[in-house]
């Protein structure tokens, strides 16, 4: 919760509090990057992320980029689950001021970007708004497919003693003009795909970095906590995370809108190329409530909360 | 097109524009109630639909109805594919004056219904409108699962020669004072079921009635025409049109969110309980360019554009 809104974690929470109910076939359910379900032979990753105008972008962002974003937004979902993108669908609510024209332009963006990262746009509805200040909304869905191996990786599996690592730098993503690497960032499916084939179940946990390192570092341990009944806490080296250029160490913490990828790897597998090891995973001590934290400067801070929820 | 907006219509055509690109698992392209997918061993069918206020509901509408409008609407899709509803996502925007405790009492009515209706709600994306403006957007996307014997019934499959047939009585869904049957409606999955275990592949095309009779019987005739090649028109019956009580025929044709469903069945079917015969599907004259007539007093009328479009 921020202030008086209801977030997604706290919808998430509240599907899940009817897991009792869900049948058997929802294999993961509510709380991760994507659900999973399990079909008569096959099983299939779906997941739902939208951006509002105002919210997750700015009047003035063109169109082609709010369409990218909406859609990379859900295939960083897949490559946090390690899995491969299939196709996607549209919902859009448009801005009275959009035009026909404007439309056009936004919808055969999300066709080209959905086509471009390999999940092509299948289904979709739209809408005007009828009060004439409402916002463009882009709701996007997409469904993914596990790995040929069955290798699915959620928040939940990491372990004590597992190593952090990161695949890229962090920070600074939402500039102050409202452009910046959020609305042009890669979804790191490739770099899922090599670190599934290279570790296999040695790869036990992973989130994409959406709302700042400590909040999603935070899931992971909470998740994996939950999940284990073991207390965790995760236990960053500041001096090791990499950040973006001109950005310091507070903007990789906090920022959120990376979309780079946090995975929870076994403490005696070897860090792939392209990863950084940021920090381990250990035992939580008893009475200790905080899940992350970061050392800087020889001082331990606390960094579970540190992100951005939209 | 109504006035100068971009409708389902055409974003689906949009999407379509496309589909030399699309690759084989897309099985039914968009177009259709819901998009078909190939998955390794099974076959997953999804489709998208949003409510919005001002547009499908009015501001007074209780919060609880709102969730049951975007859940049965997506049922009543998965109806008209004649196939088994799996699972729901929602993705909500939610207005700044519904304040948490409104937020809330939604999220916990989709989840009541999504279960009720035999889709449990395994994921969800919240935002909160940043102008005070931003009217309640509901978007729901549903995966569904194809009978057991495979049949999955789309718009394009009618043949010259069909008899056109409907569930129920049409006309008068959405009152005046904005309440009505298109918020307490039961989407027709059992009677679809039915049909299908009956006729097996003499059920030839379905459709739910979301536009209008007119609007929805063109849907299948310009989809079939154009799959088979064969140019067909719609001959409906006036007087055998069911109309709900206190609504005139021409409520039946144009209203729209009746929700139940047009289905296109072989000729030499015999007509099953429950289901009303309204005409049949003849070949359309050269030159022609109604796809649906209608005999009202031993007048022939034009019914091809008699819908409401949102």
């Amino acid at each position: 919760m921020v202030g008086d809104r209801i977030n997604e974690r706290e919808i998430l929470k509240l599907a899940a509090a009817a897991n009792g109910t869900l049948p058997q076939s929802i294999l993961i359910p509510p709380g991760d990057d994507m659900a999973l379900v399990q079909l008569p032979s096959s099983q299939v990753l779906v997941a739902v992320d939208q951006v509002v105008a105002g919210r997750h972008f700015t009047a003035e962002t063109p169109l082609d980029l709010v369409a990218r974003k909406a859609i990379a937004r859900n295939v960083s979902d897949v490559a946090a689950m390690a899995a491969i993108p299939v196709a996607t669908l549209a919902s859009v609510t448009l801005p009275h001021s959009l035009g026909a024209q404007g439309a056009r332009e936004l919808l055969e963006s999300v066709r080209k970007y959905a086509a471009q990262f390999g999940c092509p746009l299948i289904g979709g509805d739209t809408s005007v708004h009828h009060d004439p200040q409402g916002p463009l909304t882009l709701s996007v869905t997409i469904l993914a497919s596990p790995r040929a191996d069955g290798i699915v990786v959620t928040r939940h599996g990491a372990k004590i003693g597992d190593r952090l690592i990161v695949s890229g730098p962090l920070g600074g993503s939402f500039a102050e003009d409202g452009l910046g690497h959020h609305l042009t960032f890669t979804p790191r499916v490739a770099e899922a795909q090599g670190l599934a084939d290279t570790l296999a179940n040695e790869l036990h946990a992973m989130i994409d970095i959406s709302d700042g390192l400590g909040l999603d570092t935070a899931r992971i341990i909470d998740a994996s906590a939950a999940h284990s009944g073991f207390a965790m806490q995760a236990r960053l080296s500041g001096g090791h995370i990499p950040c973006n250029r001109g950005h310091v160490l507070r903007h990789a913490l906090s920022d959120g809108e990376d979309h780079e990828l946090l995975a929870a790897i076994d403490g005696r597998a070897v860090v792939p190329a392209g990863w950084t090891d940021i920090g381990t995973i250990i035992e939580r001590q008893v009475g200790d409530a905080r899940s992350v934290l970061v050392e800087i400067a020889d001082e331990l801070e606390d960094a579970t909360n540190l992100g951005w929820l939209h």
